[in-house]
């Protein structure tokens, strides 16, 4: 049996691996998130997800870590966490009624081997007015969220469709994260009774 | 403030409605799932969930009942619940790397008014082997779901990507929800507030 490490504190992403019956361990990876001059979102959460998953793995060597990063993206100027409600009222606004990509940058390291992806999920939001912009801000669920929403919460309700994949939505891309485990040579028809 | 009725004892209906912050009374809506002769898929799910509200808003006249109705429904044709691991095989096997529609008739009544809707989704199975079939189906996770898997669960892993409504493949679309709970004259400005 591979033992499994997240090197993320997100509640998400342990809800995630936890509902596909998964046991690990959760280790703060402690990396600073600093964007890197003109690097592009997708570069961004690639090398962080790579920066958590190699820290967390120096300690964990023999295990499977996981990092990884999520990024919300309009037009390709990534949206971090507001920094107060004006700046939530204003991230809602630019997303009402548009299409947005949300990209997580998944890691899987074990000794020296470290291996990466990004996978991007397109998201719809409908249009919305004025007064169901604050409504929602008001709820206070978007204040640490990259976007200023949670669409596993009440921001389920702003989102008319998503072209990809859920879970990446919410900040752990499963089925990317199946695919770089098996090239660690577990096969997908061993992950459900290997990390048990 | 309005009263819910979720006529559904479906656990997952139930959670999605509770991650929105909503409070609601879960009643039975006992009604027979039977298939109309030559009743194409969509208007099938579309007159059970009209059924099921229909049946629980003859109790609950005042308030709001939402209806549902699930079904999963490949080239057309409709896949049930496995009755057994064989057909639970057989269904898998029939959904590896293809595309299938997850549709959910959605009603919801007050007095003498009933508003209905169906949501479609898209749903991309990844390709699977025998090995890997049989290794999801020996979770059990799919025994009691239409077509024989559950997104939010272990089968996440099989889903390469979806188009649509993700909620709407647990079994309640929230979007569509919110636009018919809409037209009862609650705006989605309130629906956060309303329903707590």
């Amino acid at each position: 049996m591979t033992s499994l490490v997240l090197a993320s504190i997100s509640p998400r992403r342990k809800s995630l691996l936890t509902a596909l019956g998964w046991k690990f361990h959760v280790v703060d990876p402690a990396v600073g998130e600093t964007n890197g001059d003109g690097e592009l979102p997708k570069d961004l959460c690639r090398r962080l997800a790579m920066e958590k998953a190699r820290a967390v793995s120096l300690k964990y060597p023999g295990e499977l870590v996981i990092g990884a990063d999520t990024i919300v993206a309009l037009e390709g100027e990534p949206l971090g966490k507001p920094k107060d409600e004006k700046e939530a009222l204003k991230m809602i606004r630019s997303l009402s009624g548009r299409c947005h990509d949300v990209m997580t940058g998944i890691a899987v390291c074990q000794k020296d081997r470290c291996l990466v992806d990004v996978e991007v999920t397109r998201v719809k939001f409908r249009p919305l007015s004025s007064c169901e912009i604050g409504a929602y801000v008001s709820t206070g669920e978007g204040r640490d969220k990259a976007g200023a929403y949670a669409i596993q919460g009440k921001g389920a309700l702003l989102v008319s469709e998503i072209q990809g994949c859920y879970f990446n939505v919410v900040g752990l891309p499963l089925y990317r994260l199946s695919l770089l485990i098996d090239r660690f040579g577990i096969p997908l028809s061993r992950q459900w009774e290997e990390f048990r």
